[in-house]
């Protein structure tokens, strides 16, 4: 089956190729082969060469990728990470779209190593949010995992959180936990979004199987974990940075979670050398 | 017809919501309805609200979208952006692809006024580049117009740029733009990259109508702009931050463009604030 | 947004219209207007009317529907279900996509509240499986909702259920409990397929939280019952027939999965009267 | 080109499989392989292989199927039908809606033949209808002809079928026949539903090629059959069982058309049992 | 349901559009209304004004259009056939688009009347063939019907048509036509092309019900009709023009198919007169 | 990258195969091989064959086809112009379409090729317009090349031409020309149509890159070119045919727009010669 990211490869090309590549076609020949190298331009957390391997296939199916580090390898900068043969057309034609999504999906994968180092030996699990690049889902949550990191859910499909304005139409926590669990799968767990100790209480007692601490301050959080580790999984959420994640950390969450690590990660310096 | 980013749309909503959106469905009557504000958690300029428009459309064509401050307008860390009124179930269920949409555009928008306001008065147009989030190609592009940039190629078929690579299989710069002139519509002008001073002399002898100035230090910039300005237009290009965007834009050339203006913009703080 | 049938009805009706209806559209005029009742041919529970209102709207969009009962609603032969009204060619070339849907859906609601009737007071729920018909997932899956059953996973990615293969590979069932749960997002329990009482012991000890007994006679399930309950989720899986599931239920197991509700439903008796 | 049973192929997989089966996902390395076998779990006429090998073809395209019997052939309980080897990830994730198309198909082919077996001798064809389930109309007409039916008008643009209501807007039989044969391509035949012998006699005065004698009894239909034998063909529809089938049969109608072959066929048991 | 050619609609409109009408957004404000008429600037037989409504709909569906002759009529030089009016930047868009269709169908509805007139009295049908242009099949022969012509069949798989080569592989006219009776559902006729008398007697014996009398001269068609007229349908094919279509019309043929009407009928000369 | 004529064969042969090739898969069977030739029936400019390829391509992965002469050859009555081996079924049901494409696009190459030769030594470039067949603009365009013609803007998207209705709403040609360069990338060039030399004169002031001279008489278009030959590129445009092309020519003037090229080249005639 196409990988679940084929959709935005098709995309992508399509938005950058057109009618076809005007420069290309006019000076390089059909028959014409090239070789290039993907080089790192700084230090990362490699991630994206399927992507890369599937947008050159889609431009030319001879077109071959030899790996040398593979996703989730560290690399330095000056590093080849890997080596690209073939139709010398599909390898120019392709390059940008190509750069634009290794790019994105190693600056993803090496800001979640850095948020996974700082928690390490915590027992804390970085997870990402649905704070993701429209289009890139699947490829972003992949590029968080190949950082070491875990997922939240997928999409609102595949998880349960309870937020404030589906608490305010049930009329309160103890009713919206009860109305879900009615018709919700036996599969799925129940997470509530607290703000107050008083609400995790609240959401405990009826039967929440996660409680996502929202924006409280670390005093507050410790006083939500004294009271409820072990009950049920907490995660924090909101405002975590690279500054205070490894106090909130310590607070004893089970999960914390940082919209940062997809929504603003940017995009890391590589180039492809190619030889015509 | 469809705006050219309605795929995008239909591919981000399909990615979040895929078989339904199980909390919202459980918990919000179908008839409910709710008003929201779109509130600015920080300073910045607006971009996307026709297509937080749309997402909204596509979830629920009733829902409808009031705005207070256009796509362009800059607002402050409280302002209300727009209202939007509805069916509760598609308002709770759209927002976060609607807010991904708009926290990535309005980050694009304010960084590129940013570079607009830093050479404001010197003549030179700050553009993009195709180092577009993949997916996002029209609309990234649509968010530099909004914040005041100009917009390179939109793709590879719709502008002629020759680089090193082409040149290499061409055997000459000269032998390059005769080739492209040949086939190429009378519509387009050719821009050749090059990296010095005799290249540049050699292009314009051939007959290319712009030069991209490729990673040259300011002193031969400003060589190549005493020597070529007015012939053709001149474009600086590698390593345009906002610290030296001033500098560059002084040699006198006519567009300098800026990658980072749509891969590293990242995203600005929004919210929508629900009253249900 | 499409609601998540509607790639099904447009194949639906392309299969069955193709180049257009050649016999409707020789004789009955473009402006001509047509009544209909959809008539219950024997007793059933009706299921799939925003279905046939898609269907229709989608052939013509000025045809209305207007149901007098409602999905789930119990009708006895003769009983006239909805009217239709609109243009006659929509009505006559949607009529029989219309009604497969239908009759197919309100088969699976039937049968579905005949085994959830059977198992009334005994507190174990009545769940489907993932044997539906190909093409027809959501919508089966809606229809054993209205008959009062509930769901199992929806597909492969929202649900873990751990089978006799993947402890094959993993080694053990604590082995492939573990290896999950490492990966595995937070807010997902994790099921295994337990043959013995042996193996169900090792699942809760691995930390499982339900435990699907597959194809165990009365006496072993009621031992696994015994043992476990409150522990897990418990759900009686293969060979469940109307005739059976009451004992089964009086283990007093959680779940009962049955895949004839949505492999052998077959078809419900409905007839559309047209009135041109 | 694609067999036009690929789009409902490529439905039911991203049905089930969405995002990813995670269980498998979670267990098994990419490198592992699988050999799996189709076992026959009752008695049966096979159909559906071709099917099942795309669908595991579209999962991973290294997958190999060796079929031992042939679409057609009569299976026994326990019998092998096929072998599957190849990449167990595809395997396991492909198997459920593999099964759900070969047990649906199988189910109408089998019941086909019991059909046709019933009327053997009596030169009477059993043919299906545009009863079939919505999204399988073209394979489950593929089934009907591998149980030895044949197929009816395969949509509503491949034949004319004049039934009541078009007869009710067109004014009579006659004035239907005339309107249709006007602008009807030559390689069309055309057939009139009636319900009375003065209906029969009046579709044939007009010029129909085939009569659908519709819900009649015994003895009436005999009576058309008398009268019309060989003057157009003759087509039997309405309440056929196989209790029934014989009877009719030997009326001399030519064609014995049957809604149940595919709308309530249900599904034949068969089970793929995966060495890894 | 979408008109069987919206598919061509929309892969026209999105080749001619592309990413955007560069000059027309420019220049036109987005508010700013516009009228236009369609005016013929020969004589013609107009066809396709609903297809140039669903190209402006699909532009803009605010744009209306107000036909004075609608498709069938005849029309003289410098008619107004009918009046746009709507958004400016939807009309100027889609102007182009709108007629190219607008031109070719006006050119083969004029074309097959043309044809027809010549034929009028000698009881021949003028009759299209499958050498349509590539996406334009069900447009064309629309257009055929709107000049007064017949449809051949619309594709291979709503009528059977045995020609040379498929004799060849059945060995005989008589065992082909044996082959595709047995499987043939009995709603089709059966044709068989013929190129000599010898085969349109074997072809009559064997029981087909229409012969093609492929590239006969004018005697050889005559004893064909001669001897067969009244027991098949004969339709002459081959190097039909309007110089002898009349002479193959008085043999007495029942149909005359002519691949010129869509493949050669090239383009009226229409204008769009646009007051903004 | 799948070509951008794909769709375009994937609609051709929807159109035209539909559910099937009914007689073929009646009389040859699968397994069947068969060899053909592609033979001139006139003389002409072969073009499409790389089209044709993929027609069959896409009938079956298995079927070779051998050219002896490519696009762009000359080749004359009898003349053999390419082989096709493989599974018969393929080659015969994709038969037809394959030839509706190299039929048109070898009209329009022949065509262009007149035109060109018209003209040679003149210094003229042929080009062509937006008039091309609904789906056909890129094969269509690339028939033109292939004829020795050049192409215009391929869309509305990659070049800017100012019309009489665009002036009107900008208030006057210089404002239009403005206006456009204000927002414009800087690889297009602006083409402004003209209708007198006034226009023609404050065009070139306006800074128009190309000026259109439209429908204008040999001596108003030679006071034209006398007058603004070397400032920008003039192009003719209107009525222009092989009769008056090179008296249009001589004039100057550096392009000449043909429409008739693509919405008037009809068929070229071509059999395709099957041994089974």
């Amino acid at each position: 089956m196409m990988p679940p990211w084929s959709d935005v490869i098709k995309l992508a090309l399509s938005q950058d190729v057109g009618r076809g590549d005007i420069t290309t076609n006019a000076l390089v020949p059909a028959g014409r082969e090239a070789e290039a190298e993907l080089i790192a331009k700084e230090d990362m957390v490699v991630c994206g060469l399927p992507v890369m391997a599937e947008v050159f296939r889609t431009m030319d199916s001879r077109i071959r990728m030899l790996p040398e580090a593979p996703d989730g390898a560290g690399v330095m900068t000056g590093n080849t990470i890997c080596v690209v043969r073939g139709p010398a057309r599909g390898i120019l034609t392709g390059e940008r779209v190509a750069l634009n999504f290794v790019q994105n999906l190693s600056a993803v994968a090496t800001l979640t190593r850095r948020f996974v180092e700082k928690v390490q030996g915590t027992g804390a699990r970085i997870v990402d949010t649905r704070k993701t690049t429209p289009g890139l889902r699947m490829l972003q949550k992949y590029a968080v995992r190949t950082g070491g990191g875990h997922n939240h859910r997928m999409g609102l499909d595949d998880g349960v959180l309870i937020k404030d304005n589906h608490i305010a139409v049930a009329g309160s926590i103890t009713e919206a936990v009860r109305q879900v669990r009615e018709t919700l799968s036996h599969l799925h767990q129940i997470e509530v979004e607290c703000e107050t100790l008083d609400e995790v209480r609240e959401a405990i007692a009826a039967g929440a199987n996660v409680i996502l601490l929202d924006n409280m301050d670390i005093g507050t959080m410790q006083k939500a974990v004294d009271w409820a580790k072990g009950k049920v999984l907490l995660e924090a959420s909101g405002n975590v940075t690279l500054a205070n994640v490894l106090e909130v950390a310590q607070t004893g969450v089970d999960l914390i979670s940082v919209g940062a690590l997809t929504h603003s990660a940017g995009s890391k310096d590589l180039s492809l050398r190619i030889k015509i």
